[in-house]
């Protein structure tokens, strides 16, 4: 059960409401009016919470768990403990989630739940240039210093330290996280920027010389459209002369690196630590797996995948899934990783035999 | 020897209480009221200055030094030059340490080294919420932010521009790193947090969805047990619905990622760069060098070592050496990168033979 | 165009200026009194622009240019549209940086710029020790915090919420990011920190223990020489006891990890998420691609050359190529890479012809 120091629960909700709101369908409609109050992990659920099982590696945990209700697939039905009732759905973990969000809707993006009152707040202690604009209901933490002519929209969340260059713009019901930076960047609506993220610092842009590598204006910006999610510590260098591009609806994990000029697509996921270098184009819904590397002036296509640590050197066909280092389509990949299991083993084998 | 700019050197000791204190054995009694005035490396070292020798490497170093003493492993001692006293020790690399504590004991955590007043300074450019509560003896840094009902335990230390959210508690003795940001954790005694890490925001939780991918609430904390480290701009994602922890003791480097609901045992030492994915479990005393990545929801087992840049796509046994991407038991890939290296040897003859 | 929300153009330029500034030579006379605006890529300038072409891969944009002017290579020059006026250079993309520099001065290193009046600003919301030195001219935003000690030279750039440790010197010219923090560190002239950068914290430096690691204190310093760049969110740990050094002219992209001990020579180039462990030497010149990790004690030759994702575990020779993890020169590497894709698909033959 979620810790009441961080998490404020809204009120309980009868199990059809909950139902209703996540997709599911009840797989008896007696448990339609069961009070539920909060969700929690399987292991730990009572009576009165709701869990989920997406991962057929905790099934076993399905089975004896306390939960009052659960939200699963189809075929989990028969594996359902006597006393959990069952909610079934075809995205049983988009299903939590809806749940999850509306037991706390206070963990959403500002964009989807404005303050009630529509005023924010602006601490004293923050340092906000007088020609900056921030619209209604923003909430402004201490110690965040914003540039002249920054434009804020409503309802943004800027923590604490974070710093706001001159010029940036901001959309509707964003967060800046604490500490982060944000310079010559326009942003949508509805982004979340995660602590300590840099973003618009100009890239690593030199022309090589004996005499002193030559350092490249960058001239550029960072555009980032509505609905994305950059996480923690996360770098984004603005574009060198064309901007750097995040698309709507990508979400970018922890400790990721994107060059300049780098054009991200929509609705793509890249994972924490992966390095795309300046200049590459990832089509829109693409996939790149953890510590990935992708060399710069590549195009990956729409809806590819890489699986994680593959570096990639040349371009990728949409759809196609790739891994190694240097990449190649997976099937490939895999069936060089048997051979060359079994070329060492011949080897060992003759050495035992000799 | 160290630049007193930055360090402030203790007084003068004596060879023999040196030895007492760091376990080590005097090779010749004659040497025990030798006067030691500081720690020094073993190329720049003079005679008022103990040194140490840890790597075979550094041998020659040891044989022309001109330390007044020298730590070092028994079968060392024929090398040593005629004029440095030499203090074996079973492992010289720990004696060093002890050694240099004594003369630098404001680097230990406050936990070992209180405020010898008890008295703190609470900076009055520091934002704390007046809900907070703070033990004797804090310093807090200007620039700080602090947030609703967290509470510091007694003589932490909480450096510039560090933001702590609301509902955060923290044993004893710590210390909080410039410009860090942590929310949503609890903190045991004696834990250094270093400059920049993120921990407690909100990990990469969505159910992807053509039409947007839907976030899951993450409800889950982070807890870190007593006498941990966490290096520079490392990021800790809170747990999903379980927590996120970080066992007793254990090490973790820069720039490390640590995703949702992943359990590090105690001791365990997780150099830079490593990225372990949500819900994985580390034992007790396990290793991941350098950029190792370990997938989701595995075990790594207790005592396991991992080498560098390594990926972890399944469970290792406990005690396990691995190796490579996909990872494999070391002498496996060793003997693969042998039948590799021949292969493309022989390869190479053939088409000079043709 | 650069957006002139971020970036302040100086005046036009006459053509003949600008070859004569950036060592390009005009292809035809009469473009000598040409009045250019301002820089911008290829496929958007318009007739009162310069571009450049350096990328053999966009010379079909090259071919559709609408620039007023263009710098190439000499080979480029029949390729050129009819209404482009041409400059050759032997380096045309350090050419178009002498260029953008002249167009964008602001842009560069205060060093190269220092403001005109000579005067600078500190601001009254930054917290600066009484015992602090700055030189005239520096700009110091609002959050700074700035040690007892400290002594910052002329025309330095200290932004918002950055931390400068007690002690630490700073050449001139310097700027240190956003959100930075530098402690026990020594900086020359010229150098530019980006934001979230984090210098001069301890290194993970520790005895291992089975009652619990012992840590030892870290008594060295950083030294970054003249003219240095490092990237966002790069974390530089200082010396064991000896100082790790960052030699003149270096560059060092985003979140990089540089250990204790480290010596990086003049003018390397260092790539996003290099790792470099502890007590190794990078020679003069040496290029580091992305995600490279070097492991601890080691040397790389002058001018050596690693590909990116390399994981070295040995000594380079100076100048030498090197690819692969473990890396190997890398025409080796290339062979086994064929090898063993002809072993596979020799594998996968046998199966569909058995």
């Amino acid at each position: 059960m979620p810790d009441p120091r961080f998490f404020k629960n809204s009120s309980p909700k009868a199990l059809g409401e909950l139902a209703a709101l996540s997709g599911a369908e009840l797989a008896r409609e007696t448990g339609r009016d069961m009070r539920i109050e909060d969700v929690a992990p399987l292991d730990t659920a009572g009576p009165a919470h709701i869990s989920f099982l997406d991962n057929i590696r905790y099934r076993p945990r399905f089975e004896r768990t306390q939960a009052g209700a659960c939200i699963v697939s189809k075929k989990m039905v028969p594996h359902a403990p006597d006393g959990t009732h069952v909610l079934i759905s075809s995205n049983p973990y988009k299903s939590y989630a809806l749940v999850a969000q509306a037991f706390y809707p206070h963990l959403l993006c500002p964009y989807e739940t404005p303050p009630a009152s529509g005023k924010g707040m602006i601490s004293e202690n923050a340092h906000i240039h007088p020609a900056a604009v921030l619209g209604a209901g923003c909430l402004v933490e201490p110690g965040v210093v914003i540039g002249e002519n920054a434009y804020i929209g409503e309802n943004c969340r800027i923590e604490a330290n974070a710093v706001i260059g001159a010029g940036v713009k901001i959309g509707i019901g964003c967060i800046v996280g604490a500490g982060a930076t944000v310079t010559h960047t326009l942003i949508g609506d509805a982004v979340r920027i995660y602590p300590g993220c840099r973003i618009g610092q100009d890239g690593f842009g030199f022309a090589i010389d004996p005499a002193g590598h030559v350092k490249v204006p960058q001239l550029g910006r960072v555009i980032i459209e509505d609905h994305v999610e950059i996480g923690a510590n996360t770098t984004i260098d603005r574009g060198a002369g064309p901007d750097t591009v995040i698309g709507a609806g990508s979400w970018i994990d922890n400790l990721v690196q994107i060059g300049h000029n780098v054009k991200i697509g929509k609705g793509c996921v890249i994972v924490a630590q992966v390095g795309i270098s300046g200049s590459t184009k990832i089509g829109d819904y693409a996939v790149l797996a953890g510590q990935v590397g992708v060399a710069g002036h590549l195009e990956i296509g729409k809806g590819a995948r890489i699986a994680a640590q593959s570096g990639i050197m040349r371009d990728v066909p949409p759809g196609e899934e790739q891994m190694g280092s240097p990449a190649m389509p997976i099937k490939q990949f895999m069936r060089q990783v048997a051979a060359l299991k079994k070329l060492a083993g011949r080897n060992t084998d003759k050495k035992k035999s000799s």
